[in-house]
């Protein structure tokens, strides 16, 4: 195949656009790969459309070698389905929702788990027919808060997601790791420098889950890994390792402390340690115990919850949303701390918090044995050597305190360091929370229904056209892998010369006879601006005809490294097909 | 490639789904290619959607053949471009509408004929960029009143729509005959019997148009075609031929009759024949003045617009809506009547209209030198020998009468009969309609700009699926074409041997490493149940391994004609090699 430039709908910029925040905004627009049609809504222009469906086909491939079967849902979804599950309302504000002439809610889809569910159920009955992984590639729709970086974070976007259904919590394993390796084959094939961290699993219920991100600075998520081993996790799924039990017996007892104006942990530990005790305080050996209210999905009233951590460490809210989720969260107000009398600002202590019912859950650094300084439930007064698993038994332990750069690694090797990633991959042990809402059962040997078990699995297929390109360029332009590049060979006539022109031509004929797709610069145009349009545009070998021809030679360009390399033109056809691999 | 349906996604079903009203609903829906998710929205299943694909890369073919570029636009578009040209509100109830996080207002694209002029004016310049014609192969949506039969009238369905750019309208007839040319290919290549007709413009503007349409007795679209002729029209571009002028010298002068108890033209017919006046009357000879009323978009007022035509047709609302577009047409009230008392109904003239400046239209069969009996414009009167051209100069014509079968075709040759059709293909001229609401232009030669000519072609991709199936099938199922096929050879596993499987299995996996792609029935079944889901699915080649492979022979079933051939083992796979053409 030859594409003529002289003709291509595609005109390059000079200039970045305006709104363009990364690197691959930027040059895809600037190269003619994408145009912006509304916030968060791009058209895809010949070029780009091509790299898009050169990830399609590497998807679809790997999904088939496991077995997957390619079906399509309408993106336009009826309200009942995702009301029945709860999701037409937990989406929020996410969501795109309409009414059809007749009034009738609809939605575009995010993601399609009840469909999927709903249609196997409707297919299939017998536990023959089990295991069954389905997939679509599709366009989807989130109404994102903040669309940004062009097709990074679109709100209509290409995705492959799959679901597998099992008739056990072995299979879905089994489907989980099927994907699993799929999924590295594809990021594998494309060229990406990615990793596999932990996750949570967001508004899509369900236990273990994983997500592929992409390693890029400008990427949205942000991820911790091990400065020693290959353990990699999002913050919010990081566990903290409980330090090691400790005695109760023969430790000083707890002691009432009066302790004016110190409203805050730093003015506390100054206090205390200017007391002339036997010992030096940090925040660290303080237990901040922070109010907030829970309300469980379906209920009407909130609950308060009292969470336990230690003083030098400040709540992460998304990290204490992941804990107790699916239940919301919420700051307490005025009207709460009026409502219950016994929570005294600035020194909340276990003793009221549980006198009164409140449920406590504490940091897994609050062990048994662990003394700390804390509220005495009366102003200006305060509690040293409080003993856990003594003086006080929490309800259980929650991940609500923030990590840190520096904390041990939770395999016990190394410490942790943050990074940033662009996130092109998830998946998910949804379970049964699906097939539980909709009754998808299979008929098992003994006639009595075995509950199916589901995983769900996504790819951002549009997504990955911005992170290769956030992960591969230069000052000038796109590098792309050879297997998305949206042609293999970008041939530059350079000269005005007649058989500068014919020898191009013939060439570029030979090449797409053996099957080399070609993108030939036909056009009246400078070689300066052709150089440049092709550093641009980043087709990884560039083949220069121009005055070398005369001598019969030809020059060609590796688009990575910059490497040129004088080619006989009696051989360039037979080394740029070995090249490209066609 | 090899499917095996032990593990495909499908199951057939016996009975007819309750809502299917036409046999491709009825068959694909059994076949198991799609499935109902909400009204008007389907979901593909494994080979619905292979179908689907082939379909589009046969569009995608013919389309890339002329020169077409493939681009992708956004579903969900925002509101401003399409109020630019007044389709926002044109399209009335039709066009989904939603509105974003913030209150913006959005669409689902329903054709992007304002996208696709308003990026090639972002990326075009010169006259030398042009012409171009860029296509894509795009869901889209339409809120139908009533959707129906299946994938035949979805509220989301596939389409391929393309758009040409010309400088001039020559290069603009040149960019819609390659376009008939291409889709003449494409509905060729696919097997369809189709018509050409010549089609009015609907709510897209602009002149010139043609609809491709399958030849289907349970098509939505009626059209009329000539009994000798090629010529085919929808009944709304059917043009009436005029009869020749008449002289107006030495006729009877017009003279008014009392005409007691005549409110209809038949009452009005038996009293003249009973009057003892020198000639015999038919309803053919009276001319019946219908008043409606019309506004111009944009306007408030409505206009009131009198048609005359012969007493024996009725008026074909559809034909004057499509005459008078893109002015609204609406029927008069009593409070009409009441506003302009020269309207006497029963025995409205052409006197009063005219001296009352009432618009007035004639159908074209009345000519100058024809005789009309007419109301004479007061109760229980008319005229009698009304001469147009003499007595009352009509302000034009208009194709507002009903077509009847028997009409004289508009070409001379033959005369019209009725049938109906499935829309598959729709070609305009658009003109300048977007490009003047978009000013999209070009710099000349000399520096002047040029207004770019728009011309817009559609191709209903799944739809074509339900259409195909329509004309292909007989009482057990679905007969593909070869090219649309979900796969080139169904083999059936006719028997519990294990020889016969492992023959099967044997043959399958020789013909896919050929090339052929294999439906393989190797399911637990009856070979009764296997024959029945073959001939029901439809592929267009059946091989039968049962018994006679002890003998060394398999059957080769050909699914249109039924026709089965024995074939030695040893040669099946050269037979059917070359059979399937692969």
């Amino acid at each position: 195949m030859i594409t003529r430039m002289s003709s291509l709908f595609l005109r390059t910029l000079r200039e970045d656009p305006a709104d363009a925040e990364v690197p691959s905004h930027r040059l895809l627009v600037r190269a003619g790969y994408v145009r912006r049609v509304a916030p968060g809504g791009y058209s895809w222009l010949p070029l780009g459309l091509r790299v898009l469906r050169n990830i399609e086909t590497v998807v679809r491939e790997e999904m088939d070698a496991i077995g997957g079967q390619e079906i399509q849902f309408p993106a336009l979804l009826p309200k009942e389905p995702y009301e029945a599950t709860g999701r037409w309302t937990e989406y929020g504000a996410s969501l795109f929702r309409l009414k059809d002439r007749k009034g009738a809610d609809y939605l575009l889809g995010p993601t399609h788990e009840e469909l999927f569910a709903l249609t196997v159920k409707g297919e299939f009955s017998s536990y023959k027919d089990y295991p069954v992984v389905l997939y679509q590639i599709q366009t989807k729709y989130r109404d994102e808060a903040r669309p940004r970086a062009g097709i990074l974070r679109g709100r209509e976007f290409v995705m492959k997601d799959s679901y597998s259904f099992d008739l056990d919590d072995a299979g879905l394993e089994r489907s989980y790791q099927l994907h699993r390796e799929a999924y590295i084959k594809i990021f594998d094939r494309l060229g990406l420098d990615y990793v596999v961290v932990a996750a949570t699993s967001g508004a899509m219920g369900g236990s273990a889950s994983e997500e592929f991100l992409a390693v890029a600075p400008t990427g949205e998520d942000t991820y911790v890994r091990s400065t020693e081993s290959g353990y990699a996790a999002n913050v919010e799924a990081v566990t903290t390792p409980a330090p090691p039990k400790q005695p109760v017996e023969g430790r000083s007892d707890a002691q009432v402390h009066h302790t004016p104006n110190t409203p805050t942990i730093e003015t506390l530990v100054d206090f205390l340690n200017a007391a002339g005790l036997d010992r030096t305080f940090t925040a660290a050996d303080t237990l901040k115990n922070v109010l907030v209210k829970t309300r469980a999905p379906g209920e009407k009233e909130w609950q308060l919850l009292a969470i336990g951590l230690p003083g030098d460490r400040e709540v992460d809210l998304k990290r204490l949303e992941a804990s107790v989720e699916p239940a919301e969260v919420s700051l307490l107000e005025e009207a709460d701390f009026t409502a219950n009398p016994f929570l005294i600002k600035g020194y909340i202590g276990p003793k009221a918090l549980q006198d009164n019912g409140v449920r406590y859950l504490v940091d897994p650094r609050v062990v048994p044995g662990t003394a700390w300084v804390t509220g005495a439930d009366k102003a200006d007064h305060h509690m040293v050597d409080l003993l856990c698993g003594r003086d006080f038994t929490p309800d259980g332990t929650i991940e609500a305190a923030e990590v840190r750069e520096g904390d041990p690694s939770p395999d016990g090797e190394g410490t942790l360091v943050a990074a940033r990633g662009i996130e092109i991959g998830h998946i998910f042990q949804l379970g049964r929370k699906y097939t539980d809402a909709f009754e998808v059962d299979a008929l098992g040997a003994d006639s009595k229904p075995i509950r199916i078990t589901m995983g769900s699995y996504g790819v951002g297929v549009s997504r990955l056209v911005a992170a290769i390109a956030e992960q591969s360029h230069d000052e000038l332009g796109i590098v792309w892998p050879r297997a998305v590049a949206p042609a293999d060979v970008h041939v530059v006539i350079a000269g005005k010369d007649e058989a500068v022109a014919e020898g191009a031509e013939r060439i570029s004929a030979e090449l797409s006879e053996r099957g080399v797709r070609v993108l030939l610069d036909d056009r009246k145009a400078t070689p300066g601006v052709k150089f440049a349009d092709a550093e641009l545009i980043g087709v990884p070998t560039i083949l220069v005809v121009g005055r070398g021809l005369a001598k019969g030679v030809v020059e060609v360009k590796d688009r990575a490294s910059g490497d040129r390399t004088e080619i006989a033109v009696d051989e360039i056809v037979e080394h740029l097909v070995s090249l490209t691999g066609r």
